[in-house]
């Protein structure tokens, strides 16, 4: 597992891509220009543009579940709209909740075209994905919806945990790491755990294969989420879209702040203290918390943890009774997760 | 149709509210307050309330409908509570975006938790709104769930229309009648079209009876939406849960506002200046513009206009072949949702 992976396993974009577009298309003039800006797909006047379009880790996931498992090519092809788009729905949302007001280099919805909108892009596009999906002819699909429609409450429940622990002082009211597993586990293992679990539903897996590729899914996103963290400290600006030391500029209690402050001794105290500081810091200021987060030892807790979740993640493929050409894609999937810039 | 209805025809509303019960002890306990908070059932702090729990219209005609068709007594159940959740998602949702701070007597979600606490108690409830009628284990509830999810669609073309419609000026880029049916359409006639095709779904109604049952909900929607502007200028505030002339205050372009502007002659031109002027009024001021909406004749044109959509509501059962005594039922529903107030 030390060999660098720059790509996740290949899946047809374009196609995703097409049926992403024949979704979005069903909405009205305005709507579906927000969204495709917000996609990538446009400029605000709706000029076609070529952003990055993200790395689609959840839809390839989907699909990805949906020809290891014995569906055909397309199998998978409703659900990876339907994952993509709630993702999508909850990134507007929460950049609306967190004024969060740049996403890859560009503009958020909700800071181009107000709060009204960002509502209505998020929650169309979180009624689009169960639209997609249900119209999908597959016997599996309305077992398929239900699994979204489940990891979509968990979605909204890791949100409300990190909109909660916003107004908590890290010397007061500190969050705890089982808190922190628990917002981390909704926002992102739940929606991964779900693209796993669709595309096996959607490829006509038996339950004991689903529940397996579900748990791949959830260790994954853990893993992804720490490697996100760590991103949100030490990323470069180009690779991640934001201001460099981001998450610390906005104080936000990721996975290895916690670890961090929690048990990591003196270094891990004085930034706690530091956090707890209600001024705007400089970029001295936010380099100097960066290495008391090193020294504390989260950054090393951190990818340990990932490796640790990639491993569990692995494990669980045991159960799902794939062929080893198909599990290599697995493997690699997960590799990329945690590799991509470490 | 001339006796006043004061009830609607009875549904068993305890059943529905331990349905709706159930569904939201799913959030975790922040969301579940707040919902619980909204829907009439608690304080602020959670404890036991008698609020008004609304006029359940939407779940009333699922509820109806699936009985109507020959499903079992709680054929409807699931598509009930989840008609319910999609309208009270897009009433959090709805006030967060105008602003409003009041509805029924209480103050709304994001004026007592904020923005981001809106935002998503309006989405656990879309989310949940799927989920419950996907485990319905009724070979229809795919069916169901995608009508839910194509009616989710429209209504959030309505308001969309509806937050667009705002910054237009009544002199200079006026609103289309054809315009305000469109919006009308989406925010009222989409969910109670759904709620009649759901409940038809769940009851195993045959196509056409469902296309009918379905017609019949959209006109009583028109109809109720219509009913619902009216009351916003003339109801009192009692009944509404609204300051008085609330809609005038507001400036809303309702459907009987652009009728009386666009084709209420000198009055009407008169109630297009008023509108435009961007100072708040006092109350004998809004009192001298409801008496111009009237004078220019869109108070009447609304109770006919109204009328005329019971009557094609009623014209519509013709195709659902309903018994007469079911049938009476659907017209006592049409004239309870017509004479509740007028």
């Amino acid at each position: 597992m030390s060999a660098v992976v720059t790509e996740p396993p290949r899946v047809d974009r374009e196609t995703l891509t097409r049926a992403m577009r024949a979704a979005v298309d069903r909405l009205d003039d305005h709507l579906r220009l927000v969204t495709g800006y917000h996609l990538g797909w446009c400029d605000l006047e709706g000029r076609a543009t070529n952003a990055s379009p993200g790395k689609a880790i959840r839809p390839t996931l989907v699909m990805l579940t949906a020809e290891a498992v014995g569906g055909g090519p397309d199998a998978g092809l409703s659900g990876a709209v339907a994952v993509e788009l709630v993702h999508n729905f909850s990134l507007v949302h929460d950049d609306l909740m967190d004024r969060d007001a740049e996403r890859r280099h560009r503009r958020t919805v909700w800071a181009v075209w107000g709060d009204a909108t960002a509502v209505l892009a998020g929650d169309a596009m979180l009624g689009l994905a169960q639209e997609v999906l249900l119209e999908d002819a597959s016997p599996y699909a309305a077992r398929a919806s239900l699994a979204l429609a489940e990891a979509t409450r968990e979605l909204i429940h890791g949100q409300a945990l990190d909109v909660a622990f916003e107004a908590r002082s890290p010397l007061t009211e500190p969050v705890s790491l089982a808190e922190c597993f628990d917002m981390a586990a909704g926002k992102t293992g739940a929606l991964l755990a779900a693209s796993a679990e669709v595309g096996a539903l959607l490829g006509g897996a038996p339950p004991a294969a689903c529940a397996a590729l579900r748990t791949y899914g959830a260790e994954l996103g853990m893993a992804f989420q720490l490697a996100d963290d760590l991103l949100g400290v030490w990323g470069s600006p180009a690779r991640t879209g934001k201001p460099v030391f981001s998450d610390l500029r906005s104080r936000k209690k990721t996975m290895p702040v916690v670890w961090a402050t929690r048990y990591g001794g003196a270094a891990g105290r004085e930034l706690a203290r530091w956090l707890a500081e209600p001024d705007a810091h400089d970029e001295t200021d936010l380099r100097a918390a960066a290495d008391l987060l090193d020294r504390a030892g989260g950054r090393a807790w951190a990818i340990e943890e990932a490796w640790s979740r990639i491993r569990s993640a692995l494990r669980a493929l045991d159960a799902a009774g794939l062929d080893d050409r198909r599990r290599e894609r697995f493997d690699a999937l997960a590799r990329f997760v945690i590799e991509r810039d470490l």
